[in-house]
């Protein structure tokens, strides 16, 4: 699928339409065939939820058979073969391609377990975790009853297709998908943001390697240029940023220890809201800091109030 | 002076130019008259600082009968009288027509020594200050000698000049006069921003009453719909600003002490940048609360990296 | 009743321990009477719950004479006459010989509704209030039925003779009726105690002048040299404790604005455990502060772990 | 050398008190019998004292032959040889006997160039110090010359000797060799000490394995029932103290994310003073926490003023 718009999915032809958001929902075009009579849409919202209710009436065979129109997680096997572009895009994204031994049985043991019981694949809309969360994900599913996994199964595919209808279609009124990881670094000891400060941040696993996300340097006004995650849902698992204090400190001649009382700081905190707007502040002297959830709201655009 | 655009005053006549901005500079058109020849300004900042480069240039006469041009600040006999209309409403902002018997004995006092010393009137750009740090000023200024007082002066009739000038004329590249003072309320105990604290700001006063300058309640962001003080300089001085958080904890049904270990809580702080963003936030538990001074940049239109 | 020693109790005649007793319970010897044949006791402690016992399994009619004996709070026309020398101390210790007329009026008012209610005078260990608190408390008992107000006031009764116990007899196994308020002042600007603070506290009430309780300097190590309240129950009410910070970072030669952000910082919290040890701390920098409520054990006497 | 007392030394026979005290200073019992004659000594504080005096007033080669009779730090060759039982047990207390390949190749590296340029082995007192704080003491002070040098060894060689005598002789006026780091959880959410909180104390290493140093739970005044490290000087090191505040949170049934937004949380710092008593308290809720560095005095008998 390559990007379009919505100006275009509302004047196309019907087949144009189908095909272009045949992917939306994995193989299963006749979603979009259902909707394409009600256009135009005003919105991407709209064109989106049309379809998420042409899935909330369907047919408890037509539900099943959307479920298991869906590839296993991270099954070697179908890789390049059966999995639609999508799909291969997103399990990449969450790097369940570079999956260690440890974590590749782990997934497997999960997977097979998942399917003996239910006999349809484990779906999760992966680009809202990390490895780590999916196994979680997997370990509180799996007590559920069929009933229970089938609507819940139904919930994530409708993520899925929220995330790919947003990466296809430009257009009015677009979906609420996006969250974003933000930080501050306030110099309390100096009274004013902290300037040229090294942020790292680091996805924590239990399993596998961690890995580093972003690297950066605070800006004149303590923040950093772009948001560490931004524009995509930022996975639901465990962080750590790390805060290089003591060269800041040093390049601003404050007196302090020799080695410094605090030189890397490290905030290890979870994600449990992929759409929020998570900002995590440090407050620091050479001798002290503070940290604290800040769950914002995005900026009004006159931003008036703060 | 009636509000008027850059743009009428760049293709008006000359004598209605100099007629408008003839107040600019108290009592001084031929500030005004001298650059109008160099019509049209790119924006209202180009069209002030050719105003101010005149002052700059003036000889020294010209700058004493600028400054002896200026009426006394608090002087109740020119009351109506002698004063222009701009500088009426200025020392009427800060509270200058409502002096106490021992405030109006304190500015009277400085007023004389001021007038003794120098030969011409004290001159601050009241709508940038306090009572109290108007008499702060005094003090400090008293000791200097008469060319550094003629500099301070020619400095502070800039200020006055400039805020006129921002409020009279609509137009491109403003002038960059305004200060914020804002808040935000944080509740670290639920991990969410405080919404319904009712808040205070009281200006402090040494010798007179102090006086409520805003009292509002903060909205779902733990923010003020709009600044404490906003769209003016932050008169340098002290101020209280309170927190009602006993009752706010009291409306969320959490467990407290009897009475309350915390109800209302005063941040006592001071100002002294009138053009800059000051952030006083809070954060806070029924137990235990912070506050930092956070310069702040304005909010850019996109708000990304925050 | 002068002080006396457990050891001079345990041993003296009946006669004479009833008479050193005799008020512990207000004009009720009797109560100690009851007693005496039981010494000797093993500490004060001992000996006061065993007085206590004797109230509590005492008749209907003996309690309500009891509480009978007590004088009308604040009743001016009892000053000096009919009340016990240790009724008048405890009633002044708390400021009721000090009434401002509101507040005699106030008191008045309460002390008439309830002795109309109840046929019998309220009742309150003064020496564990303020004055606004025992207004408050007025508020919340006035509502009750007899019954309640009876074991109310018992209650209270039994805490006002474990105070006297405590102020009379030395010995082993005291009575636990102190508490403490202490706080301390951390710079962590400087990463160290921060000594010469002047520290003010001041106990506010709503109706009447606030006053000032103790005014002291933190030493070396950011402590007071004694508790700010100690060896006595620390009033249930609501106070302002005040630290001096721009002089203190002043005197360090600590770069500031002018005038400092902060300079004098109230802490505003009320007290609502009199036996507890509540411990107030300050973090501070000059751009940044912070406090919390530290209920602390008292310390042990080799101090490990901290 | 075995335990023994002040009373002992001070009464025994000059021979007994040499033998004694012959290890204090490495292989130098000269020392000792230096300062026989001036016994009694008041303290244990005098009589090292007395030492020390010996040897800032010996000869320069005196100086330089008490440097030599120290070993080379962590030279594989000498252990069990040649070293004193003393010097042996110091080097195993900082893990100089399990040092890896990497880390025995640096300190070789270091050991060689210190002793080919001055002549002597590189001595440093290793009981207030970590693997990586003595390969950063050699980098600085390997470009030293050699006076500088034969100073700061004496120095160190005195910082050994007051450990040892510290360690051998009990009696009045001990030395203050001894440092301490707590800690101290407050839940702010609960304005309540936090007791039941694991705490995990980690020295960070650089070259080799990081090492659990102390793991311990909060007891009721959320403090450690001994100190994280006490007793004995604390190395200058990094280090990393976790506290599971996920667990302690859900175990009083406080309401939180999935999963949790905190749940361990690492504070890392470093201690540069090692007899000094290092307090690094948390302050922490579900959602904020905040640290900062105690320097505290040791507590007084009578605890007043907290």
């Amino acid at each position: 699928m390559t990007g379009t718009t919505l100006a275009h999915l509302n004047s196309c032809s019907k087949a144009d339409f189908v095909a272009a958001l045949a992917n939306i929902f994995e193989y299963s075009p006749w979603i979009a065939a259902e909707v394409a009579e009600r256009r135009p849409f005003f919105g991407v919202s709209e064109m989106f939820e049309a379809m998420r209710l042409v899935v909330a009436v369907a047919s408890a065979d037509q539900r099943l058979a959307l479920i298991k129109a869906h590839p296993d997680l991270a099954d070697k096997t179908q890789r390049g073969d059966q999995l639609t572009a999508e799909s291969n895009a997103e399990q990449n994204s969450v790097g369940l391609d570079r999956l260690s031994d440890a974590e590749y049985e782990a997934f497997d043991r999960a997977n097979t377990a998942y399917r003996k019981k239910f006999g349809f694949p484990y779906i999760v809309c992966v680009r809202r975790h990390t490895k780590d969360s999916i196994l979680r994900d997997f370990e509180k599913r799996l007590p559920n009853d069929k009933k229970t996994e089938i609507a819940v199964s139904i919930g994530e595919i409708c993520r899925i297709a929220a995330l790919r209808t947003d990466l296809l279609v430009k257009g009015d009124n677009p979906l609420k998908v996006h969250g974003r990881l933000s930080t501050h670094v306030l110099d309390t000891h100096g009274g004013r943001p902290a300037e040229g400060v090294e942020v790292e941040l680091v996805e924590l696993s239990a399993l596998g390697a961690s890995r580093v996300i972003a690297r950066t340097v605070t800006n004149h006004d303590g923040r950093t240029d772009v948001p560490l995650i931004g524009g995509r849902p930022v996975p639901i698992g465990r962080y750590e940023l790390t805060f290089k204090v003591g060269g800041y400190f040093a390049s601003r001649k404050v007196a302090m220890s020799d080695p410094p009382f605090l030189d890397e700081i490290p905030l290890r905190f979870s994600v449990f809201e992929p759409e929020g707007h998570l900002h995590v502040p440090l407050l620091v002297t050479p001798w002290s800091y503070g940290t604290y959830r800040e769950a914002r709201c995005l900026p009004s655009p006159e931003g008036e109030g703060r």
